[in-house]
């Protein structure tokens, strides 16, 4: 049995694509963040650092494995079934260094700039620039990515598509738009048009009460 | 022939600490960050994305390999030698979930603290206030994590360790000290006494001109 806490969030939506994607079952938990639901004592002592998603899978070996930080979920799920993730080369490398180039680098850009943009208490105009400035450079890496590949760590579909899909179905909270990158557009229609990322969007957006 | 592209910064010095722990030689190129030399048309041609360290080997059965992105790189050399990352179950997850929370946790909110404090141009007191409290809770999960276990990801040394440190030797630009951090206290003077930390942060040092 797998569990994924989680909701309609960028880093949330990662798991369960990876698990629809790759024919997994899994029961969906809301974790309420516009509540702060995150922070509430039962979710806390299930991830400590007040974060969705988080993965409980009771089909290990051993004990139930509880997971945190999104990525390191979609690692694990590659490796359980041995797919979306090349086994070894270069073709492994690119994988992790774009899952790397996400979590450390689009990820936080878009969602400081969305933060700054939307929800600070008082204006903070240089912080506005800077995420902004680093979100639409750090799309414009991506789209120079995506002139040369179909998907983007290489030639075939990966977990790294998973975690760049988050943010980019979330753009808009950071003021990105595509207009000015026509090759995560093309790229972004075509994950959005995978039955499996279909699948999970409907059932995170289910989470949420209209 | 391994070849690094580094400068004594929080990301780089993890390579060369992995590189002397693993045993592996390796020839370190000086990317002077404070000239901006990262954003030189030459190194450009190396990481589009303008940020050190780089890594180039050519010791591998294909062609050679440019990868960037630090915690990406780790895991390339930790899965190169066998070392350093547990081959699979719980152990190996952990060290993942460490490398993210690293990546898309503390490092950025270290990193956005020091810039606010330091190097913004005009004051931006929410945004200040907003980093330097996610540094410091970083810092105490951190604490958590390693009042429970001897390394950062387990029982076992890692390159979770590595990758945490790269923060952790450069906390004073972010304004952290371990005074309210016991565990990490303890955890940092025992990865500051190791042989093959010594000799990456003497590498480093020496790169940059006093």
């Amino acid at each position: 049995m797998i569990d994924v806490y989680a909701f309609a969030t960028p880093n949330s939506i990662k798991v369960p694509v990876a698990l629809e994607e790759l024919g997994l079952e899994y029961v969906l938990h809301a974790v309420n963040v516009r509540k702060g639901e995150q922070k509430s004592a039962e979710f806390i002592a299930l991830n400590p650092n007040g974060k969705v998603p988080v993965l409980v899978d009771s089909d290990t070996a051993s004990d139930k494995l509880v997971l945190t930080e999104s990525a390191a979920i979609l690692i694990y799920l590659a490796e359980k079934t041995g797919r979306l993730l090349p086994a070894s080369g270069p073709a492994r490398a690119r994988v992790f260094e774009q899952l790397f180039f996400h979590a450390s680098g689009l990820g936080p850009a878009f969602g400081q700039a969305g933060f700054f943009q939307r929800q600070a208490s008082e204006p903070q105009p240089l912080a506005i620039q800077r995420f902004s400035a680093e979100a639409s450079r750090s799309l414009k890496m991506l789209d120079s990515v995506l002139a040369s590949r179909p998907f983007v760590a290489g030639e075939d579909f990966s977990i790294a598509d998973i975690a760049h899909f988050g943010w980019l179905w979330r753009r808009e909270f950071a003021g990105v738009d595509l207009a000015e990158a026509p090759n995560v557009a093309r790229w972004f229609d075509e994950m959005a048009a995978r039955p499996a990322v279909q699948r999970a969007i409907e059932r995170v957006n289910a989470l949420a009460p209209l």
